[in-house]
């Protein structure tokens, strides 16, 4: 018998389901690189899709070579020390690793948006490693291993993040705000008052198709979290998931879209960038609670992030912080909201539900706890890359090549060369 | 035992079975928004994605609040009664309902090809939310739900609509056709005398990524319409499903490729956006059938369907109706031979297998007599609700909105913003 | 029981796995579909979208009528004799059927990027029925099917072509070589001496998309072609050929834009578009051992993939090939490298492993063998196919439309028509 104690057939059935939701996962990657190719703008297009292709396989080798022993070898409290290169990995650490190789790569997915425009890519390569092989497995570590310290936890209480509410979002979102405050905002962003300047995305339709791609991927993210198939309520527990995910994803969308609409001292517009920030972050935080929560909690969660996210984003330029794709306000809000959620609603030990007696209490307080330690963990060793990054020139591209575009100078290809376009059959042929 | 009398594993298999293509056919929404993203001109292209975005996140709040207890709720022959924001939802039902939220959304969408380009945004919002918690549940409950009249029958014969031929695209496009009707054309679609004139989309690529989205999710979506695992035959039956999904679009894509292309008083030209109606006809046209014909039945439903798809679509331009994603004449027209072809090649109820025996005139009656009420049901109330949005002045656009386009004194956000494009390196460098 | 001795059960879950992992290697034409379409000029865009969208409806009614006969109909060892029309079919052939349809798809597939900007639209429809219903099926059926003369081989070893590395991307890659090579180059591809002139896509994001869609299908692609689960480590094989799958990839990626930036006489650019290729090129060739190899081959396999794609495609403008999309270099080469690899770092019979004894040079020998008569058989009736089209004068549209463009006066749908860009509202609204 394997280690969760499912019959043959059993243990195939969730290893397939695990690669195949792993595989729908790893498209999600197409996802990030098309909401955040249409939210910069056409010079720098190019460099933002090989951004996004390079991560997931920079993420692909690292969690290969160290990233998954760090996380799920065994080891100590704090870090795994099996499974280098995948040598020794009982079978069914496979498919495990496939679900969780993504994941990582997801988390570093999300800093993308932040830095867009201005890093360098010789910086994008190495934060790519970094987070992959050794920010995030640790993390991950600590909360998902069984020798993790935030799973053993203390008697009563032990880690609730299902998918990832702080470990993918927290984590993605953290290193996302390091890496924006070290690299200042673009230039012409803030005007010499600090008033900031819009500086609009280049096509709204490569938006659209990545928050479409991305809602699709997030859903099957949560569902992929799920475990086992031999019980009798698996299949509608894994139902449950699905169900929660998009209805929390519909309340943050709805109620951002209404927000921007209705605020009176907002711009009276029915924003589609609005509602897809929305829904990501509805979806990113429920991510910790999806298999433990009502679907009308799951409603309102997402309603709630995606008020939040409106204040988030508010603040942020506030700040002076340049964020091109909101990738901070949503997900490093989805992630604290999400282990806050998770504490309240969760229909066995919220707060909500035990009438907040000691035992909720104490969960509640090793949830934020656990959420503390991993933006704690992970914002001094992000701001530790990004410093010795920013300190050996690698981190910002010259100001010229900023204002200029970065798709000629750095790649050599221009998102739509000009002498590529047009017929020779006129305009009047052109219909 | 559960009420499908399957085993735990056999269970969680078609459970996990019905999450995963569901998840596939949820990404069909993408497909729907590019499709008609690109059929519009650019300066409504925000207007349409919004649309197709909020569509599914309304559906799924209605759906999960009323929809699924009309639908599947148990209750008498005309509606279901139970299950209210799915209160006391016995367990199988948790990936029942994901799959059906997804149909529901999928004939919400359906609509907004028809009215775009001049519907006001809240009239979408309002018209979405009564297809998924109404109009649609309540006809799925008549045909799909054990208690409804189309199910129950008459001695002999019992509704047969598979995966949806009539109650998703023929729902969906008599709403269309309604709605498009109550909406009258956009300006300059047809001159003094009444003569189309091309109102072409913007950008080929969108359709043909909507078309190709498409493709993928409607042929999941007729497999992920069956519902057992524990039959010896049951995986070559799913894998058929599939076989005469193809065909039939093969068919339906091809012929109406050819009749545009040979046709004498066509323009001769081998079209896309032909093909690719064609192609999304034939599928829809054997949703009611493809479990219950052979493969060659498929093909020959698909090519006549290609066939229809273009006198459908040159009558409607007669009636100087104006749909701009030719909606109607894809989903509604599918709506109908679907269900006539049903009753002609089933394998074991039609009327060529039956040599016309009683059987199955009784049969073909009773479908024909379905397919009427469903269509009549969805007229009524969606011509109810769309002339009650246009007594209000809910349902259109001002004539200068409309001239000069929506997206930027609604949604604030332009498909493509002038700013945001062009680089400094001059047009030599943009090789 | 069925042919592969399982229960019903096993074998409804192993047909549920194969349907739906060929659902989405199905929707990997939309990845060659965008891969070309951003490849190729404005003036293009429909004739290279419409070109992918036919291939898959011809494919499936090629492979139905015919082309599944002669790769599974039993028959002798060169050719299949039954089942034609899937007549008398038995059960475990229905999924078997989806997954063979939409590899023989993405054999015909790979062509189009080859022959792109100027063969003619009937070319097309006649090669993709040739390939899907004749030379692709052919071949397959020597090495996959059990009465192939390169399956039953000699004593001591058989063809050795896990999911198609010579199969589906050396006979697709051969076919793009003979058709680029009957065409010759675009009008301005070289000038007088022979030196090639860059003729960009138009449309990187384009370029990108197709590259996500298609590492998403390949790997999926390679997952799909293992057919058992009833053994105990059936699901980590599955999750290795992922994992194998997407590290040679990032190899082959890596590499390539390494070398392409690094090379004294290249660009120095980190190029997308080098990238794509050589992750494409690193999947491909581990097609045919990705089921047994350790991953560490595998990402040594794909990295040398990279190389040889870089050499490949130096080589192919030397010769003064014209092929747009590099589809000779990805794939052909991935032919060939994937066979020698599959010989050199199998697990259990590769010359590494077994010290290069005898056995491991037969079974070296024969894989030589094979791949040599599989290009020979490629070459030789898609060089005579090729050969009469260009006899007949089907081959080549006219200077005229090649300069001016095939979209206007071939398809009649211009990829962005020009009067219908722009809003009324101004530029300076456009934000």
């Amino acid at each position: 018998k394997n280690p969760w104690q499912l019959n043959t057939l059993e243990y195939n059935v969730i290893g397939i389901f695990h690669i195949v939701t792993g595989l729908i996962v790893f498209f999600m990657q197409t996802g990030f690189a098309f909401l955040e190719a249409g939210s910069v703008r056409s010079k720098n297009t190019t460099n933002i899709l090989i951004k996004n292709v390079v991560d997931m396989l920079i993420g692909a080798i690292s969690y290969w070579a160290v990233g998954y022993a760090f996380a799920f070898g065994d080891g100590n409290t704090f870090i795994g020390t099996k499974y280098f290169l995948l040598i020794n990995l009982p079978g069914p650490g496979y498919s495990f690793w496939w679900c969780n190789y993504v994941y990582a790569a997801t988390a570093a997915s999300i800093v993308s948006g932040a830095v867009a425009e201005r890093i360098k890519f010789t910086s994008y390569l190495v934060y790519s490693a970094v987070i992959t092989s050794f920010i995030y497995p640790i993390a991950s570590h600590w909360a998902w291993d069984p020798h993790g310290w935030l799973m053993i936890g203390v008697p009563g209480a032990s880690y609730q993040d299902f998918s990832g509410s702080s470990l993918i979002h927290g984590v993605g979102g953290m290193c996302a705000l390091i890496g924006a405050l070290f690299l200042g905002p673009r230039l012409g962003r803030f005007d010499k008052n600090g008033n900031p300047k819009n500086l609009p995305g280049h096509t709204v339709p490569f938006v659209a198709l990545g928050g479409f791609i991305l809602a699709f991927g997030l859903i099957t993210f949560n569902v992929s979290s799920y475990f086992r198939v031999n019980g009798s309520l698996d299949a509608p527990k894994i139902a449950l998931i699905g169900i929660n995910s998009i209805l929390a994803g519909s309340g943050g969308a709805i109620v951002a879209l209404f927000t921007k609409r209705l605020h009176p001292k907002l711009s009276n517009h029915w924003s589609l960038l609005t509602c897809i920030n929305g829904l990501i972050t509805g979806i990113a935080s429920v991510c910790a609670s999806c298999n433990s929560i009502y679907p009308w909690a799951a409603l309102l969660i997402g309603a709630i992030a995606g008020l939040t996210f409106m204040v988030w984003s508010w603040a942020i330029l506030k700040f002076r912080i340049d964020d091109p794709l909101d990738a901070i306000s949503v997900h490093l809000n989805a992630g604290i909201w999400g282990m806050i959620a998770q504490s309240l609603f969760n229909f066995k030990t919220g707060l909500f539900y035990r009438h907040m007696d000691k035992t909720s209490w104490l969960q509640f307080g090793w949830n934020m706890l656990g959420l503390l330690a991993i933006l704690t963990w992970t914002s001094a060793t992000s701001g530790l890359m990004f410093l010795i990054l920013k300190k050996t020139g690698y981190l910002r591209v010259s100001e010229e090549i900023e204002i200029k575009g970065l798709d000629v100078p750095i790649h050599g290809e221009p998102a739509y060369p000009r002498i590529s376009y047009g017929s020779g059959w006129g305009i009047e042929s052109d219909v």
